[in-house]
């Protein structure tokens, strides 16, 4: 919310501060951009929540205690993001537990249909779904009035905890080369069970499907841009499975 | 570790650290001392570790997403305190993972014999039990050299959840009396159970029990100021008890 200063290599951040500035009142005016966007928030802070808890849960199978601390840091990391969200929901003048509740059906059944079976399924359910919610929020951030953009945005910030992961996994298909076949299937199942849950959110939530495909008075994707998206962020999870030494 | 300057207010201050500036070299040069040490933060170290887990796991009782979040806060709390007691078990040459190690065996049998069956059983245990570890923590830091002192000390910063359990319950109780019974039962049976593991670790762990009967070359309690000591923890545990109206 500070104004744009500018400097010597600032030019496309400056020209991006500008246009979003101009969307700000949006943010207290719009009644429908309002909705989408405490809807947004409240799938991510849920989203959230409940990675923190499960990550917690699959710390259980960790096989030593260093590894139990690793998952357990990247839980403490996803629940530190929550506060911030629910700060801003309440700023729009909704209640953070309310925004929430919508999308604890689709988020729950996402993690009842994805509980890992051991340790390794349970750290590439972490990088995989850590990255895919991370590449959602870079997409649509550019949507989004200032603010609202910052705070996405900054809860992207790679803590380093996608290098334990790969260092892991890629050491256990070493060892093991049949591993790699079945955490390959994994993490297609994992894509196929979010992208299933999140077109039944669309499909639930006006506000929020129209922010994205740009009905709320707002420059905005049309369907074509969305199957666009789709494809992006189908690509990158497959570039995220090759890192892990999983080719699909 | 920095110098005492004095000040206007800081006279008391300054004599403590005066006193325990002298015993910082201990830390480096008398090995039982620093193993002693070690142990005290590994077994804290495991013991926020545990705790957060259990925190979290319990928090799937939550009647609702509120409390969810406010047991969550206090999970992650106790997390956040972990990795500066790491660093300062690095700091005296040990590995934290191996300090942990021995202590591992007691807290998880606590935890395993003291499972909250409901949800008001898991916020007693949460109570009750970082109330016992704080109490504990403030009676042995007297005991230590100054930036393990700080250290121990700054873990005992009440984040203000306290409130939120003594509403909860005390709610609770008035709404159905017959729930205090049973809840100070359960109270008695955390306190028991807390003190057959704390006697097994002390049995088991000679430099740690030297360290709080003063027998490594140190001031330190002898056996009937420990006795005295267990007094002054019991009889806090019941103010706490009688404070989320939890008469013995």
């Amino acid at each position: 919310m500070t104004a744009s200063t500018g400097g010597p290599d600032g030019s496309a951040e400056q020209a991006a501060d500008q246009a979003a500035d101009q969307d700000v009142p949006l943010a207290l005016q719009d009644a429908a951009y309002r909705e989408a966007v405490v809807d947004l928030l409240g799938a991510i802070a849920y989203g959230e929540l409940s990675a923190f808890e499960r990550l917690v849960e699959d710390g259980k199978l960790a096989p030593s205690l260093e590894d139990k601390v690793e998952i357990a840091a990247m839980a403490a990391a996803e629940f530190g993001k929550v506060a911030g969200i629910h700060a801003r929901i309440s700023e729009l003048g909704t209640d953070p537990f309310v925004a929430m509740a919508p999308f604890r059906e689709a988020i729950d059944r996402f993690h009842a249909h994805t509980a890992p079976s051991d340790w390794y399924e349970g750290l590439i359910k972490a990088y995989v779904g850590d990255g895919l919610a991370d590449d959602f929020y870079r997409e649509i951030a550019a949507y989004l009035d200032a603010t609202t953009r910052d705070l996405v945005v900054s809860s992207l910030e790679d803590s380093g905890h996608a290098a334990f992961v790969v260092d892991r996994v890629r050491t256990a298909i070493a060892a093991d080369p049949r591993l790699g076949g079945r955490l390959a299937l994994w993490g297609r199942r994992l894509m196929g069970e979010a992208l299933t849950q999140a077109q039944r959110v669309a499909a639930e939530r006006d506000a929020l499907s129209a922010l994205l495909a740009g009905g709320v008075d707002r420059p905005g994707l049309d369907l074509a841009a969305i199957g666009r998206m789709f494809a992006r962020l189908t690509e990158r999870h497959a570039e995220r499975m090759a890192e892990l030494g999983l080719a699909h």
